[in-house]
């Protein structure tokens, strides 16, 4: 019986224990589970429990993690210094550590700077979201075929790779080993960046005097493109201020492009606006296309894994029929 | 027996063939109707014939406006200068001439300048679009309660400006009187700039050189904030060049704006990109909220449309019942 701990009743935390508790246990490598769940807030723990989320509401931190070989922290980005400090003290060797926030560069630097050598740390960020945040926000499909990034080091021991990879894909996901940095740079562009653009259209538009009448024109269209502006702001905030180097390229990148078609407009140059809604729509036609088809996820894991030896640390092998 | 005269038989115009012909005839101060189309496209007009958008395939310009009472042009603004010089020549006197494109003082102007003083143009713009173009994309349901602007000027006639207000509830839509430059600039914010930012991700994301790692990592959250973008290059180029100076107005905010996050970055100043992210957040929500309950297109309606004279040149007057 493998235990696992998730520290944080958040969307995505409920989401992963619904996930988990949901399992097809002879279908997983990891066996049967028992979920313990933490929240310092009482009110999101008690709706974890009651969405059976978990199986066990831990008392304190210490409770949590007592006798779990996997800890899930499930907090905000900004949380994660503090709560790798605390549960230093409190992890017996051979825990393994994982977390779901949205950059990794910074968050492996506290667990390797503060979690003890005899811990290890394996990055983790589903790329799933809603733009809703806590407990009811949860969905036990959220993380079903979804790319699961996970970021480790030479030092991190293949059994808990092979743990958290097992966990992933126990929850329906696909694991998707990537450099912590490239993971930042990469996700400021496809995720930081296009909640930023969200955020700054709504803002933009919202602060002019005409925003009243501008209002009941705003359609389809800029529900969508807005859509991820009405996501939690101190999550965002967090994440923005994590990931700043990579989101200041983005920005910068963006920034020229948006005065490159002002000089078009200016100068009544039809055909360059022309050539980059073209591109746009194609790049886009294409990602679409790919998407479902290369099955990318899974494509890159087989490339880009790094070699796991098996069986593992809890003598979990290859699926076995029950 | 009101005829009426759809020039063009794209997503929109077919989609309001659609419309009026499903239309609640009782229940309509136009009476029955009879719907004649044309496209220089020989497959769309097949195509919207064979969609029921309208009763009659007309063979040429001059026979689809023969003894037609409204003629709607649902054309791409940029051929609407050399439409309306076709069709000066070919109206008689008290046709009513409507269209149904995303600018509209460009348009009006056109208007005033090509056709005779004695027909009426009633500036048209539904506020509902979908990013896939062309009569096979059509939907009777587009304008099912979607804002419809409409504008006029004060030598439009009143019963014009009834008959094409019949038409357009007759469709579903609800009518908002509406100048036509605060037109263009209202959309430029809430329509186009939105479109701009959704092509400008894309492209941003697109360019750089890991963009086969990036797409993996794309979600829903790209998807939904680049959707726009699949749009049809040619209409949106025409689009933003017959409303370059509104346009530029919110590019160049919106560039301020995205200047000012990355001077806010470069000084770690949280507490300033979490101001941001809550007011984008907050007002969003209150978009939403409003939206649904204020029915903000039948409340300005009732405050801002232009005093008409019943009953009017057909005869239609108050709804009857049959």
């Amino acid at each position: 019986l493998i235990t696992i701990a998730i520290i944080g009743m958040g969307m995505i935390g409920t989401s992963l224990g619904m996930a988990l508790r949901n399992a097809d246990e002879p279908g997983s490598r990891l066996g049967p589970l028992q979920i313990s769940g933490f929240d310092r807030d009482r009110s999101s723990l008690n709706t974890a429990r009651g969405r059976l989320a978990i199986d066990r509401v831990a008392t304190s931190l210490a409770d949590a993690v007592a006798g779990a070989q996997i800890v899930v922290l499930a907090v905000p980005v900004l949380a994660m210094r503090e709560l790798l400090g605390e549960l230093a003290a409190l992890l017996p060797a051979g825990t393994i550590v994982t977390d779901v926030c949205s950059t990794k560069a910074q968050v492996m630097g506290w667990a390797r700077e503060l979690l003890p050598t005899t811990v290890d740390f394996v990055g983790g960020h589903p790329m799933a979201g809603r733009e809703r945040s806590g407990p009811d926000a949860a969905d036990p499909e959220l993380l079903r075929e979804a790319i699961y990034c996970l970021t480790v080091t030479p030092h991190t021991r293949p059994q808990a790779i092979e743990a958290v990879e097992a966990m992933v894909e126990a929850a329906g996901a696909k694991p998707y080993y990537i450099d912590a940095e490239e993971h930042d740079s990469y996700v400021a562009g496809v995720s930081h960046l296009p909640f930023l653009l969200s955020a700054a259209l709504v803002d933009v538009a919202s602060q002019g005097s005409a925003w009243r009448e501008m209002q009941a024109l705003a359609a389809s269209g800029f529900r969508d493109v807005t859509r991820l502006a009405s996501g939690s702001p101190e999550m965002h905030r967090d994440i923005c201020m994590t990931n700043r180097a990579a989101l200041r390229h983005w920005i910068a990148r963006t920034v020229s492009l948006l005065d490159e078609v002002g000089a078009q407009l200016d100068a009544e140059d039809s055909a360059a606006i022309e050539a980059l809604f073209r591109r746009a729509y194609e790049r886009r036609e294409e990602w679409l296309a790919a998407k479902p088809n290369m099955r990318p996820g899974e494509d890159a894991f087989l490339g880009g894994a790094p070699e796991v030896q098996r069986p593992s640390l809890f003598g979990f092998g290859p699926r076995k029929k029950k």
